[in-house]
């Protein structure tokens, strides 16, 4: 088997930021739900907009931060996911491929925009996400690039993006061309509500393709329906090669078949916006393992990663990770 | 004479703001004048953009950034600046608006692209600027509301849109408007490079229908041609009511007919990005002169404006202004 062009290719939503501080009254009046996903469509998007206060626009996107972040560690990274031909759309492109990042997804002519995610970050850093899909959730088949599948040593894909039936079709397709050509998959489940509203789904993808999980303690417990962490951890032991279960400040746990090992939060000044804490632990973590580093060295860069992305607004690196991780 | 609506109305360039960090090497790769704002074309817009690294885009404008900190500062403001229908436009009124500021110009239909200025912050905080007018430069006495200038208290004018025939003339109209309301003109001269390319017309307008001005020491001697800075001080003391030198971390120099203050710059932790540092500086030098507080009290908050919009990326205020002012 020849050696891989890329260490990861990302297969997700390809999102703009629009990043702005608001207080808790903000997200009661506007019905919003606390440091969780809601989708959105166009008119709310735009009403919702309207509302917030002065912004900032970032390029997002769960598996976008994290390959931005694998490529700011060093390492080669791709990405597939699907934008409009508009303003918003060019940012993205360009602040991905800025980063080293190899995005050729053709842009989507004549349908719907560019998708953004509304951010609203409280006082207490947490960010509550209103997400207009828009042309990003047209992705399909069709937009998989084969050859670059076979080309990346992991296919990393999003669990937001598993909404519709085109997205669910193109991530087993996905997960077979890479099993077939001897490469390994891996997947977030992304968000809770994410997760009950498609557990069959995610079980059966889970089960049968995915080597590396990434989860929270939540959504590991509601994917296999289990109060039980213990039972929910034998469960993705069965299914996976390895799990990494996020737990905010207290740290993370990974799984592999014969070892659990315990990661420590790296420490933060002031935490200001946890917006793309778990997009950046599973950058480093991919790295890691892409990279054939040992396990407590992969969770270790995870940590840093996530620890630089909290303390600043916005979900891609400001800081330069690789001198933070110790390296060169 | 009634009440004053606002208490300043600004004229500018209405651009959005593409922020990102790089390192000296760039600037010299790229021909890029450090500190400095350079006009470019469409095409080296998109050429530059191509080459930046990851970016963030905020709205900015000189004038705008001005008139948003002083809507959070507490006072009533308006603006007049030109966007196009697309999706900057929107991001930019929508910035203006949410930050409490009345903004009713009519986006260009079927002409340029709204305004953008690539800014490289390099290590030193220093923010080199390549702007891309677009349907900004289109501002001509056509979007001036009449009505608008009359209602407000100072009618404040940004010497980057000075560069068309078009807006010198709605400059010159809006002055002599608010004059005959009984109102005060204001303007900042914004750029040395600016001022010799437009001098005579500069020299015209100041002469004749600004109470107001603001320049920093370069560019006010470039203005009345000499090396004496004390000449320049005699020279605009005769021309206007008010003259604001800016001196970065020196401080600043506030003259009026018989007084000349020196104001000390605020402290900051750690410098980011000088971007805005004199857009917030006349802000609090405008809201306190439009409150008629005394020239010291305006002195203090024009300080503490600038010293916080140094201390992050970007030119739109983050923290609350009014609170780091003492207010309420």
């Amino acid at each position: 088997m020849s050696e891989p062009r890329f260490n990861v290719l990302g297969i997700g939503n390809a999102i703009v930021d629009v990043i702005a501080p608001v207080d808790d009254a903000f997200l009661m009046s506007h019905r919003i739900t606390k440091a969780s996903m809601t989708l959105i469509d166009e008119e709310r998007a735009q009403s919702l907009y309207d509302a917030l206060p002065p912004a900032s626009e970032t390029s997002g996107g769960s598996a976008a931060n994290t390959i931005a972040g694998i490529a700011a560690l060093g390492g080669s990274a791709a990405y597939c996911g699907k934008t409009a031909k508009d303003q918003l759309g060019e940012t993205f492109a360009h602040d991905l491929r800025a980063a080293g990042v190899t995005y050729e997804t053709a842009p989507l002519v004549d349908g719907p925009s560019t998708a953004r995610c509304l951010i609203a970050v409280t006082p207490d850093a947490q960010r509550s996400m209103s997400t207009y899909l828009g042309a990003s959730s047209l992705f399909g088949p069709d937009d998989l690039d084969a050859d670059m599948i076979k080309d990346a040593q992991i296919t990393y894909m999003e669990g937001y993006l598993f909404d519709r039936d085109s997205a669910k079709s193109a991530f087993v397709e996905a997960a077979e061309i890479a099993t077939a050509a001897g490469r390994q998959t891996a997947l977030t489940l992304s968000d809770l509500f994410c997760v009950d509203r498609h557990r069959e789904s995610f079980l059966h993808l889970v089960r049968g393709h995915i080597d590396i999980l990434f989860a929270n303690e939540a959504e590991l417990m509601s994917l296999y329906q289990t109060m039980d962490f213990d039972e929910a951890l034998t469960q993705v032991r069965k299914d996976c090669t390895f799990a990494a279960i996020t737990r905010s400040e207290k740290g993370s746990i990974i799984i592999s078949q014969d070892d659990a090992m315990t990661i420590t939060a790296a420490p933060v000044d002031a935490v200001v916006d946890t917006t793309g804490a778990g997009d950046l632990y599973a950058a480093g973590l991919l790295y890691g393992l892409a990279n054939d580093l040992p396990l407590a060295e992969c969770g270790r860069i995870a940590s840093v990663a996530a620890a630089e992305i909290i303390s600043h607004y916005g979900a891609r690196p400001q800081q330069d990770i690789r001198l933070l991780a110790g390296f060169g």
